[in-house]
C-alpha cells in the first residue's frame, strides 16, 4: 500500500490525500507535525532529502516528493490528467504557477495566522505577501471568468493544486468577495465525486 | 516558428533557450527587460496573465508560460524527458524543487547583486535567502554524490532546470568550493552537445 507522509493542515498534503481518495487508491497516512521539525529528522531526510511533506513511498521502496510531481505520477492515465500533449503542459503550467506565485503567499499568510507565535522572520513582509497573494487570485479570477476548469473542459490535478490553498485563503485573511469566478469554481470542485475536506485524515 | 518571450540574464529564460537549441528547434526570441516592466504591459498580460517570462507562442497562436512546463512540452518524446512513468515523475519532482526551494533563493540573490539599486524589500531578508540557497545546494550535493545526472542515467530537463541558476550561483555570492559533486555535474552539463552559455541570445 502507498505510504503518504503528511501533515493534516497542509494544503500540499491535502492535494495528494484528495487525489488518492478520488482515484480510490488505498493509502496509509503517516502524520508528521512540521512545526515540531518531524520532517527534518535524519531518518526522514535519508528518504526525502528536501525535508518536506507530502512525500510518498511505494511498496517497492521507491520514494517521491513534491506534491505536484506526486499528483502527476498518480494521475497518469486517468481522467485527472489530460492525454493531449498541450493540455498536459497547461496542467503543469498552472501547477508551477501555484507553487511559485500562489502558495508562497496564500499558504504562508495562512500559516502565520494559524501559528501566531511561531518564529518566522518573513512575518515582517506580510503586507507584500498579501499583495502578491491577491495578485495570484487576480490571475485565477481572469482565467476562470470564461472557463469552468483551469485546463480544457474537465476537472484535473491543476484544479486540485489550486483549490488546496485557495479554498482556505480566508484563514490567511484573504477576502474572496470580489472574486465571483473563483467562488463558483470552488463550488464546482467541492461538488466533484468523492470530495473530502482538508480536515479529513 | 516558435516565439520565445525572453530576458537574456534570466536563468528561467535560459532553460528554454538552451533546450530549444539542443533540440534544434528554430525560434524567434523577443527580448523584454523585466526591470523596466516590459512583461506587465496590457498587451503582454492579455497573452500571459501572470506577467512573467519565459513564455512561448506557437504558430497557431496557442501560448504557454512557466519555464518548466514549457520544457516538459518541448521535451515530450525526446531523450530529454524519460519515457518511464516513474522517471518522468522524478524529473518533475526536481523541477518543482527547483522552483520552490532553489530559484527563490539562488536566483533572487543573483538578481539583487546584478541590480544593487533596484528597490526590493526582500533585500532585508538576504541572510535568510543565502541560508536557504545553501540548503538547496546541500540537497543537490547529496543527491549528486552517487549519481551523474538528477534522474536515471541521462541528462534531462531536470538537469537543465537546476543548471540554469546553479552555474551562475557565484554571481549571487554563493561559493561552490565545498560542493564538488555539483561542480562535476556542472562540467558534465556544459559538455553536452549543442550547449550554449546563458549570455548567448
Amino acid at each position: 500500500m502507498i505510504r503518504l507522509y503528511d501533515y493534516l493542515p497542509s494544503g500540499n498534503g491535502y492535494k495528494v490525500r484528495l487525489l488518492l481518495t478520488q482515484l480510490r487508491i488505498p493509502f496509509e497516512r503517516i502524520e508528521l507535525d512540521i512545526t515540531e521539525g518531524r520532517t527534518r529528522t535524519p531518518e526522514f531526510l535519508r528518504k526525502f532529502p528536501n525535508g518536506r511533506i507530502p512525500a510518498i513511498e511505494l511498496d517497492d521502496g521507491r520514494t517521491l516528493f513534491e506534491s505536484d510531481a506526486i499528483m502527476t505520477y498518480l494521475a497518469e492515465g486517468t481522467r485527472f490528467l489530460p492525454a493531449d500533449r498541450f493540455e498536459r503542459a497547461q496542467v503543469l503550467q498552472w501547477m508551477f504557477f501555484e507553487q511559485y506565485s500562489h502558495e508562497p503567499y496564500i499558504a504562508v499568510a495562512r500559516f502565520f495566522a494559524m501559528h501566531p507565535d511561531f518564529p518566522d522572520e518573513r512575518r515582517a513582509g506580510l503586507p507584500r505577501i498579501m499583495k502578491l497573494g491577491y495578485d495570484a487570485l487576480g490571475v485565477m479570477e481572469s482565467h476562470l471568468a470564461s472557463r469552468e476548469w483551469f485546463v480544457g473542459n474537465n476537472y484535473s490535478i491543476a484544479d486540485i493544486a489550486l483549490y488546496a490553498y485557495t479554498h482556505v485563503a480566508d484563514e490567511g485573511g484573504f477576502d474572496l468577495a470580489n472574486y465571483p469566478a473563483i467562488r463558483g469554481w470552488l463550488d464546482r470542485v467541492r461538488a466533484q465525486p468523492l470530495h473530502i475536506p482538508i480536515t479529513q485524515a
